[in-house]
């Protein structure tokens, strides 16, 4: 029943391709071990090549040890393994850790996928994972951008990620372990904003279902599927609108733009200028519709990470420090 | 300081134009006395002529004094008012009476209008009012539609509502009766969603402001302003893909439309065939969009209040019980 799910939502998503060659990132968690599993039965099928990457990011004592279960599980199941370990703890400043652990979890993948010649990189997000994204972003505020949350499928530099365990509920995971008999490593603990995400999972989220809606998870994830439509539509007018220059752009488009779309453009202009958005609020964008709209020729809007807005005669120009 | 931030607001969503008439719904509650002396206190540079509405629902023993209190006051300001009074306490069901004291206000605002020639209908709600509804809307399962919460400005029947203190908190609100002497009425309870909303306003929003985000309320109201105008933008686009017939749609257009607009365009087919969406889901989209891509032609989806949509061979139609 798990499988027919995933290869449901796999075809709506447009997931994998018959005779696609998959990298699968395994932590030895149990999101990553069903996800693993759910690929090998479907593997014959679609005939799948399948390929495991673990990345021993060597911050816990027990690490090393992970990376050999892994090892061992490839080797058992027959599947090509790339086992590489990150010396993390010896050179990222500590306020920089998580960002460092994501960068270099990212890297290791993309490699890893390249030399596979992997054409797909498999991850094993579920819906329990998507419902705590969206609603942290709600928290902290956010826009139809961070809504959108955990995609099913994404491009990152040219490497397609898909999740195909993104409409399954965590203890559907877990039941389907439990009745293949895989005992799963204990949940390594995800970098990523660990604190917060433990209190919507432990705390917020369990009396949300309490007191106000059964089914909030669902609802979260069914909010994240439509803004992730609705934001995919927009990014495309949006880059029609733009034209080429990445990071400077004409006054007068932006000006006869839409709203929604001039909001979106703005955000398209700071990744080309610095490659993605990452702590741009709804007060930074607020901000530089001020500087088009109030400010005089040659002001500059200021913001994170060293990068600038500038107002110049015909046009808005977006850079980071080089 | 309010007056200004207020002036900021109504510029900046194209609220009011200099010489219209106003019509402000006045239930003598904080919100809407705020609203009349605001309005009051622009009303001479802006040209505005000012008009009070005030529907006594005649549900409360207290409603035929707070009735009169408008009307003195109305008076004593010199702004001609229309009162009325409505008798739902004897002709409504139980079950739907919050239904019929939105309908009744609306019909009676609308008459109004028309009757004053008002321009623009000027209602209360504020910030609170705005990051409640979004919450509330959140927390039940929504999409972008509802994320935008309650619009600054919509059209109605041809009539266009305003909400000028939409970025005012509640606490600014009762700040500025203050200084200004004005004792309001104690706020009449407003009939929609009255306990949900009073434990988003008396428990949750607290609680969340308290452990989460201190500015939590104004996080929501961002949220949905970028919310209302891209759904805004996604309702022009889909408009345009959907041609003229509203309620019958070819299955060809539907099928090459993108997923987000598509998804707009099955709610303005329900709206044209019915007058609005309330009570669709995310769950009945859901099966509309199975509907086009797996079941037969002649298969049928039904929706709440007796809405059909039916697959035929060339279109899908929506229809409405006659």
């Amino acid at each position: 029943m798990n499988l027919l799910a995933v290869r449901d939502f796999i075809r709506k998503h447009g997931l994998l391709e018959e005779g696609d060659t998959v990298l699968a990132g395994v932590s030895g968690g149990p999101d990553s071990l069903a996800l693993l599993f759910i690929l090998r039965a479907l593997a014959k099928e679609m005939r799948l090549r399948l390929r495991i990457a673990h990345l021993d990011h060597g911050l816990r004592p027990e690490s090393a040890a992970e990376a050999r279960y892994v090892a061992a599980l490839a080797d058992k199941l027959k599947i090509p393994a790339v086992i590489s370990r990150a010396e993390l703890g010896k050179t990222a400043k500590k306020g920089s850790l998580e960002e460092a652990c994501r960068n270099a979890r990212l890297d290791f993948l993309l490699r890893a996928a390249k030399d596979a010649q992997a054409d797909k990189i498999a991850l094993g997000h579920n819906l329990d994972d998507q419902a705590e994204t969206v609603l942290m972003r709600i928290l902290r505020g956010t826009g139809l951008y961070g809504l959108a949350g955990i995609l099913p499928k994404r491009v990152i530099y040219g490497h397609t990620i898909i999740r195909p365990l993104l409409g399954l509920r965590r203890r559907e995971i877990e039941a389907y372990l439990k009745r293949k008999k895989v005992i799963p490593l204990r949940d390594a603990s995800n970098a990523e904003d660990v604190f917060l995400r433990n209190r919507m999972r432990r705390k917020l989220l369990p009396f949300l279902e309490k007191e106000y809606n059964r089914n909030i998870k669902q609802a979260l994830a069914n909010l994240a599927e439509g803004a992730a439509y609705d934001y995919e539509f927009l990014g495309r007018c949006a880059r029609r609108a733009m034209g080429k220059k990445g990071s400077r752009i004409a006054l007068a488009r932006l000006k006869k733009a839409h709203p929604a779309i001039r909001r979106i453009i703005f955000r398209q202009a700071i990744a080309a200028a610095q490659g993605d958005t990452r702590r741009i609020t709804f007060q930074h964008i607020r901000e530089i519709e001020d500087l088009l709209w109030n400010r005089p020729v040659g002001s500059v809007v200021n913001l994170p990470r060293g990068l600038t807005v500038t107002k110049k005669i015909l046009t808005m120009n977006f850079s980071a420090p080089s």
